[in-house]
Parts: C-alpha cells; structure tokens; sequence
C-alpha cells in the first residue's frame, strides 16, 4: 500500500476559478472592493487597538477607469501588505488572510464588521483581466511591493515606490470584457453590489456650490441688486452610502429616515410604504434589516423578490426564497446577515436549523409589528387593510404560527367599511345571526357591485355583510372554519335571504298547496331544468319575485380548485350550478297564475328570469341583446 | 525582481470545491454517473477502432444504496484505470482525463458522444461523503487498484482482487447527507438528471412476467380450463431510456413516438401536445431536441420554463431563459447541445455570438414549421389557433425577424369562426370595408358575449368582424398598423356603426336643425357630462335609439398601458371616457322629444340611458339593483 498527497494543479486549478467559481463575471468588482473595505476597517481595529501606530483618518476606497490604457485601477487607503505578507496571501491561492486575521481577533472583528467572508476573491479579476498588478505599501515602515501576474500561475514580485499606505490593484482588462471600461457599466455594478458598504467610495468628481461661500447681493453702478453667481468646486463623488438606516438603532431613526431609505433603496418607486419592521438580533443569530410593506394589488406573483439580502453590507442577491416565509416575500426591505448560508441548494436552506430559526423570527417580528400597529393606531390601520391584507391571509393559509397570532390584528371589514376583530364581530352578530343550530353565520360579500341586490336584502333585515375579496379568501374561509368552533362562512347570494340564517319562524304562503303544485309544473316546463333548480319559497311579498342564487359549498369547492391547492379534485371544471327561487308571496307571482293565456305566462316569466338574471351578472350576449330590444319596445 | 510559480494550498483548495464549485449538493450524482458514462464510452471507441481486444457486451452502469453501512455504490463495466492511471487522474485534480483523452481521439470523439466537461466532477462526491472509495479494473490486464481518501489531501493506494473490468466508486456518506442514502431521494435524482443518458442504469430490480413462458390453459379434473398463472422473473431494473426520441432522425419517428416521449418528459401532463419541432444542426454549431407546443392559456407566466437543456443527454436545467427566445420559453421538450456554455452569466450569454445563432436558427425552425403545419393541413392549423395564438402573437412583438415571417401563418379569426391570412382578409374586406379616404378599416370585437350587440350591427352591413381577444393585442394592432400600409384598426364599440368605416352617404335626419338643438340641450341637461358626451346621429332608424361607444384611440392607449410596455405615458390610471350616440331617427328619440312633461321625458331618457349601458356592461351595483326593481314594476 502507498500513501500519497493529492497534488492540486494549478496550471488547471486557474482555469478552474476562472470558469466555474462564480457564474457571473461582474461578481470580480465586488470581490475587489469587499477586499479593499476589509483592508481599511482592519487597519481600523488595529489603530482602535494600539496595535498601529498610525493616523486612521477619514480613509476611502477609489474606483478609476483608465478607458485609453484599458485599466481599471481598485485604490484603498487600508492596511496595505509587505512583500512578505503579498507572497503569503496572495501567491498561494485559498489562504484565506481573513480567516488566520479572524482567528486572531475573533471577539473584536464581530464589533468591527470584518467582511471575512471573500477573501478568496482576488483570483475573480482574472475572469476579466489577461493582466493583473498589486502597488501596496504597509502601514508598517516597510518599503512598498509590485506584484504581477498575466493569469498563468508564474507572478513577478519588485520594490515600487509608493508613499501612501494602502493597496492599489490594476486590472488590464481583456478584450473580452471591455464592458467594465465603460463608465456606466461601473457605476450600474457600484450602485448594485456596494451601494451601502461601509467605506467611501469615490468614483470621479463632480462640480457643487462651495458651502463657504455665500453669493453676496451686489449692487451694480445704477443701483440694481443682483446676486453673485454660486461659487462652484469640486469634489469627490462618493457613491454609496456607509451608513445605512439599517445599521442603526431604531430609537435614532424616525419615520421620515425610514422612507428616505426607502426611497434609497428604490429610486424608481414614487409611493411611500405603508409602515416598516426594523429587525435587530444578536442571538440565536446575527440579523438585522428593514421589511417595508408596499401598497399591494392583488397580483402577487409581479411584486415578489424585492427584499435585498447583504451579508456585512455587501449585496448578495434578492432572491430570498427560503429564508424569508413565502408570504412575506412580497414584502421590500433589506436583510442583513452573516449567518445565513450562501451557495448552497435550496432543499439544504431549507433544512438548515439557522434559517429556520431566522425564518420563524422574521414571521414573530412581522406578527408583532401588525398587532402594536392595530393597537397603537386603529384608524391608521383600517386605513391601510386593503392594502395589507393580502400577505396576512397568505400568511395566515401558509404559516400556523402566524395564523396563531392572527387573531390579534386580522380584521374583518364590512361592505360598509366598518372593521370588525372577530371577537367584536362575534359579540355584534351573535344574537342577530346565529341559526336554529346555534351555529354562528357570518354573511359576507366578494363583489359589492354584483352582488349589490343580495346584499341589499341582508342589510334589510340588520345582518352585516363581510366584503372579502381576496383571491384566496376561500381557502381562508374554509381554514377559519375549521379552527373556530361552530361557525359558518356563507355568501350572500348563495341562498335567497330567509334561507341564509334558517330561524324558526316560517313566513306563511300566499298560495295553497295546489296553486304550488301548478305554479311548479308551470316553472319547470319554461325554465330549462339543465340551468336552474326552481325553488318555491313562502318569503317576504316585498322580496324580488324571482332570485337567482348558488349554493356555498359547490361555489366554494370550485373556487378553491380554481385557485390551487384545495377543493375537491375535478370541481374546478364543473358547471356552474343555480337555483332559482321564486318567492311565492310575491304579486307578480300570483299574477303569472292568473294570466290566461299560455303565451302570456311564458313572457312574464321569460322577462322575471332575464331581471333575476340580470341581478346575477348572468345575462350576456345575444339574450342581453335581445332582452335590451324587447326593453325599447315596451317603453315606446 | 523575484519570479515565482503561485502555489495553490491543497487544504483550503478542498473545502473550496466542496463550498463553492457547486452551488447544489445533488449534483455529485450526476457528475459520478457522467464519468461512469465517460468510462463506458471510452471503451466502446477503443474496441471499435480496435485498440482495445475485449468484448464490449452490454454494459450497465449500477447504482446501489446500502442503507446500513452508510454507503452508496456506483459500479460501471467501462475503460476502468491502473494504479498508475488512479495516480494521474484521481490523485491531480483538475487534470482533466477527459480533455487528454479528446485532445488523443479529436474527431472520433464527437461522434462517440464521449461527455468530455464533468471530469472534475469526481470530486463533488466529498460534499456529500467524509470517506470516498475507488475499486477499479482497467481493461488492460493489469490488477485492480483500490484507492482510499477521507477528504483530506492525504489517500491511500492498494491492489484489489476485483476481477470484473470497470470501476466502482463508494462513497461513505457524510452524516448530514444521509438522505443520499434514501432510495426515493436517488431515484428521483437519477431521473431528473439522467433519465436520457446513454449506457443503461440499474437501480434495484423488478419482478416481471417471464416473457419466454406462455400461460397454458389447463383441463381440471371436472374438464373445466383454467389458464396457468404466468411465471414472474427478476430482472434489472432499468431507470433511463438510453436512446430517447432527439437522439433519433425525424426520419424515424412517427408521430406516435413524439407524442410518447412527451408522456415520458411531462408524465403529469394528461393533455397530448399540439405539435412538435425537430431540432437537428450540427453546423455552425451542434445542437438536437424536439420542441412542443402545447396548449396554452393566457396566463404567460405559469406556463414557462418547461423546456429542459441537455449536454449530451445529460439534464443541465430547466432555465432555458437567453438560450432559447423569450416568447419560445412557453413551449415544452428538450434541448441538447454541447455548444451551449454554462455557468456563465446571463449578459455574458445574451451577449455570446453561438448563443445569438442558436437563439436565432429556433425562431427561424419554428416559423418554418408553423408555416407548412398550416400549407399541410390548414383545418387541423385552424382548429389549433387558439391554443397556439398567444405565442405567434407574443413572438411576433419580440422577434422582428418572426414577425416578418409571421404573414405565411398568422390568422385572423373572425367572430363567426372563419379564419383568413392578412391576404385572404384583405381580398375579402377591401371593397366594402375601404373608407372614404381611402383607408382599410379592419374590424375587431375583444369579447363576443360582451360586444354582442354591437357586433350584430356591424354584421348587419355585412362587414367582417375579427374576434382578438388575447390580453397583448392592442400592442400587437399598434405593430401591424404601422408595418401594413394604409389600415386602421377598429373594435366595433368604438363608435356607432356607420361612423366605424366613414363613407360619403350620409342618411337624413328626420329631425329639422331646431328640433336638434332642442333634444341636446334636453339630453345635456339630463345626461352627466362628466360620464357621457352626447352625440346626436342621423341613423338608420332601426338601429339602437341609444348606443354608448368608447373612442378606439383613448381605450387602445389605456389598455397598451396596463398590459404594460407602451401606450402613453400616464394614461393607464385615467378615467374610461364614453361617448352617449343618439340617433335621431329613432322613433322613441322623437317621442322623447314630443313628451309633454319634462318628469316624463326624464323617465324616458334615463329608461333608454340605463338599456344602453347595460349593452356596453356599464349598468352594476345599485344602478342595476334600481332598474331590475323599475322593470318588475313595468311589467306587473
């Protein structure tokens, strides 16, 4: 038996980082900056320590295009290296220096926010670069070193002449890659990856009015008053932000700081969030972070995947699948975090106990947040329902633990916009609309508009319509139903109003068992059995005559087929079913039993039929026509 | 100046591999059975040009779990290696085996369909085992060599007894991996990864009835016959299909073939596809598949990304987006090309020359294909256009080149279910549809239930109406109307029916210029301004006394909007402007007119308001609750 080494080949390893190791080239330029901010905030600590003798400063990282020399040029002001220390981290690849730093001063770098993650990065420039050069001079008294390297694993290593401390990397950029030459191309990737990391950093100059110098009035030799011109200067155009609102405490910000960032976050975003949940935790895990809730539409597929994810400042992506709960994916915001996982698969995120238990805090704070939000400002809150609602039924259908919580801030509107808690809801309607079985109705509405009549027809006898029209609401409703105990949700329309709370007291008919039985035999000879169910009921004689409904549960299966994940298999494509209830106490009821004629009977039963139709929504097309012709003609 | 060769520390390069190369933990896999492949394929080229003088056979590839012992075996009867050959290609990683073995056998390789990119893969094995072991028998007669490492640097060579040509790889999971080790977690990833792979996969076996035995009916004592039970044998059981329907010439297959490799890429999918495209170049580059197109609704986005992408019968992804063009990516099947460059970025991609010709040679197939499914069987096309429309409608706005091929196949149907190329509909319309200035005005309905009324009008003047109904189709109308010279597009509700295609007859007005004074200052009094704009109209006087249309223009631009990409700017949230037409040669418009009360002319307008915006669907909520209660009231 032999024993060996496994020997690692570089002159293949190279090519290797260079193809596989990040699947987008664009990815170098955080990598180099991440490199640089670690530079500068390790001469920080070590300044902060006594450990180096030097003036820290106001220290900044420089991004320069040299578009004619093809170069892009990476300057920090940060520790620098010596010739040593470049043959140590530099010139053997996965040394990981910030690890080997890390581990020196573990308890600090937490506080002082080491990015230790992407120490590696280095070799990425050689995904854009034939050429790649080092000019770094050490805080220490050490003259400075000149490394380079054209991406074979043969480097060249001198004494240059630097004087300022800090590292300047030089990429000759390939003919392949000359898109990050192009000024735009720099400040878009600047913007995207480093637009809240925690150094300075200045790309080009601009022109802005001196703050020292305030245009004098002058008066000219007639006695007009004119203004100086704003004396003008330039300065560094420092492109990111180094303190973003999310890193600071919450009692530093007020509401105003919040949309600032907000609109920070989505310049193209002309309205404001509704509220935001500042996240702030240390234990079990690192995590802080900003959720707003935008105004919401009931398309929810278009407003997902806005939350930005960072790990120490740095933008990683905003695909937070997995680590947010699905529903609060609509929501937008920053997460910060050095604890969550990066490249790994999805099935594995979802099995990681950290992200579980970040998930499940995001979804305690988000719960939190609604209920102190309800309590501290109802009306505000009521205000902002519509808009909300939708991730909190999402929620509530996706997540127990949320569903739990829920009953603290879900509301219940009406179709006369009041907002109900269920348990004021329960107290309101209790004695009004509980049925024969003591079970607990509670009416609502999807569609004030077309389902104006029926609604109309509860309001008359004091029931309170619910106005839930969310898209997923019967799958909510069939949820509610089966946590709360003796309770049913029943759409207006589903039945005609008598029948929607079955109470005791039955209405006495106007007509006698016979004329029933003819006015049934009648009804069923013109009304096509295959459309409608006819149903004689003894109601109200200022009830409609004829009233088209559709009973909940079939209703209610469909569309929760419809919408996914629920109803009953093959429902979704079934007919839709109807009934037709003609209330016999009516007088055009009576007054179809008495016309004479057989032609006569059908027209006034044709015409009840098309206005009960009508009321439904479900007169269309060339019965419409028809109907609004045969309406001209009676009125001429 | 010092010179030197940068050294790539084995330590930090294995957790690199394992962290990094691969973001999905799964693909170890792939990568195990892809050099299984490789090794199987490599032997059968070298007995085919005779450099090997052994048997090829029919070898297998097996996978095998063993649950307790926390391993799992993947055993291939392919080239197997020495000692020698495990010390050059397993103990230097990144030495690319593959790559030699091309370099060795360049032109013969291709069409040995040797998978020459994964040999680095063998060591994503170490992302899901602490301990990796390899057995292998070359094909030369040389022992077997038996390597041992526990993913450190350091392994272990010694000689085996395997007697059996091949080699097998066991890999001792890792304790965090352990659902590798469930049989349902293995056949799901051998299906989704290597369902179409060349060489036979063994997984498990299965009893099946022994085909070499035929069931005898047998004579009972009482002379009854009863048929034996047929005999059940163990046999292998096969997970892929080595030879799926791409790798075929269209040749020969018939359709029957295509429609049962569709069951076997989408078996959850009941319905058959509507048709299918054979891809087949292999200059300028290399690429197979079949494309579907099945049937489609209108909801885009739950429909794509169906389309799977193959490198030599091994599955990539199901991502086809920038490979394939976006209106495309609602199609089904599969792609196979070894010129399709992976992990690259997506702007890399788009900006890739070989990418931009395959994306090109697609659009162009399809077109093509589209045009002789309609030459071929133009009632079959038809009775297939509204499934398909919404992509040739989607491709003909994104793909200039498709839509200049678009007028060989794209049809406009009518409401009356005609269809008509854009030469057949302007032979047909050109006489009786050619306005005054001598523009083609081509009609079109969105909705036939919705629009019935005003379709029947246009109908009535025997002029040809088209039914567009999909959601991009006033971007679509824009396109057309500046490509075709000299046409207009109009919906039929757009304005009342002679005003749709103005021709120089104008009919009289019964009504002298007094009377018209009177009747709008009567209709502007009672009629809000801020809903409708009256316009008086010398009709037909059997045409509609009232007619509320909606100008094509405001309503194309508004739509254009929502559906997003076009229209005006700002234009999407402004209020639906209607015109009120009346036509002054109705009779009721001159009852109205001579009614003596102003209380009953009121009555009449509003009755005659109300009938017509329940034609154009404006009547809802409690207006409609209102009229539906007044037309009882008329007709008891």
């Amino acid at each position: 038996m032999t024993k060996g080494t496994i020997n690692v080949s570089v002159e293949n390893i190279f090519p290797l980082i260079k193809k596989f190791l990040y699947s987008d080239h664009e990815i170098f330029l955080r990598e180099l900056i991440s490199n640089a901010t670690d530079a500068t905030l390790k001469l920080k600590h070590l300044t902060n320590v006594g450990e180096a003798k030097v003036e820290y400063g106001n220290p900044k990282i420089e991004v320069k295009i040299d578009k004619k020399g093809k170069k892009l040029h990476i300057i920090d002001q940060g520790i620098g290296m010596t010739a040593e220390e470049v043959e140590k981290y530099i010139n053997e690849v996965a040394f990981s220096g910030a690890e080997e730093f890390l581990d020196k001063y573990k308890d600090a770098a937490k506080d002082s926010g080491i990015i230790g993650h992407f120490g590696l990065g280095f070799y990425s420039s050689f995904m854009v670069a034939e050429k790649v050069e080092i000019i770094t001079k050490s805080f220490k008294d050490e003259p400075a070193a000149h490394w380079t390297c054209d991406g074979s694993p043969e480097f060249s290593l001198e004494e240059a002449d630097k004087k300022e401390r800090g590292t300047e990397v030089i990429l000759h950029i390939d003919k392949d890659s000359t898109e990050f030459l192009e000024e735009s191309r720099i400040r878009e990737l600047l913007l995207k990856y480093n637009k809240f990391m925690p150094i300075p950093i200045k790309f080009g100059t601009k022109e802005i009015n001196d703050p020292d110098h305030e245009p004098q009035t002058i008066k000219d030799k007639d006695g007009k008053e004119t203004k100086e011109p704003h004396r003008k200067i330039t300065v560094d155009n420092i492109i990111n932000n180094p303190n973003p609102a999310w890193t600071k405490q919450p009692t530093d910000l007020k509401d105003e700081d919040y949309n600032n960032f907000y609109r920070e976050l989505y310049p193209m975003q002309f309205e404001e969030p509704l509220f935001h949940i500042h996240l702030n935790v240390d234990y079990p895990f690192n995590l802080t972070g900003i959720l707003y809730f935008p105004r919401l539409t009931n398309d929810m597929q278009i407003q997902k995947d806005k939350i930005q994810l960072y790990q120490n400042q740095v933008f990683i992506t905003d695909n937070v699948e997995g680590i947010v709960p699905e529903f609060l994916t609509m929501l937008r915001g920053v997460i910060d975090s050095p604890d969550i996982p990066l490249n790994v698969s999805r099935s594995y995120l979802q099995a990681d106990g950290a992200v579980k238990k970040i998930s499940s805090y995001i979804t305690r704070k988000v719960a939190d947040k609604l209920k102190s939000l309800f309590k501290d400002n109802r009306e505000d809150f009521e205000k902002k329902w519509n808009d909300i609602k939708i991730v909190i039924e999402y929620g509530m259908l996706t997540e127990d633990k949320f569903f739990e919580k829920s009953d603290a801030f879900f509301l219940y509107p009406t179709v006369d916009k009041k907002y109900f808690t269920y348990d004021e809801l329960y107290n309101k309607i209790k004695a009004n609309q509980t049925d024969k079985d003591d079970k607990l109705i509670i009416l609502y509405a999807s569609d004030t508009q077309a389902q104006h009549s029926y609604i109309e027809a509860a309001k008359a006898k004091n029931y309170e319509v619910l106005l839930l029209d969310s898209p997923i609401v019967s799958h909510l409703i069939q949820k509610l139903e089966s946590s709360k105990e003796n309770v049913s949700f029943v759409r207006v329309d589903s039945d005609h109003v008598d029948n929607l709370i079955k109470k005791d007291d039955n209405t006495i008919s106007k007509l006698d068992d016979d004329q029933k039985k003819s006015l049934n035999e009648l009804l069923n000879e013109v009304i096509p059995a295959e459309k409608f169910t006819v149903q004689l009921e003894a109601m109200d004689s200022n009830a409609a005559p004829f009233i088209i409904t559709q009973p909940e549960f079939m209703r209610r299966m469909k569309e929760m087929q419809q919408t996914g994940g629920g109803g009953m298999f093959g429902m979704g494509n079934m007919p839709e079913m109807y009934n037709l209830v003609v209330n016999t106490n009516h007088e055009l009821v009576s007054q179809i039993l008495n016309t004479k004629t057989r032609k006569k009977q059908e027209r006034l039963i044709n015409q009840s039929l098309d206005l009960a139709r009508l009321s439904q929504g479900l007169l269309k097309g060339e019965e419409l026509t028809n109907f609004v012709k045969r309406s001209y003609e009676m009125i001429k």
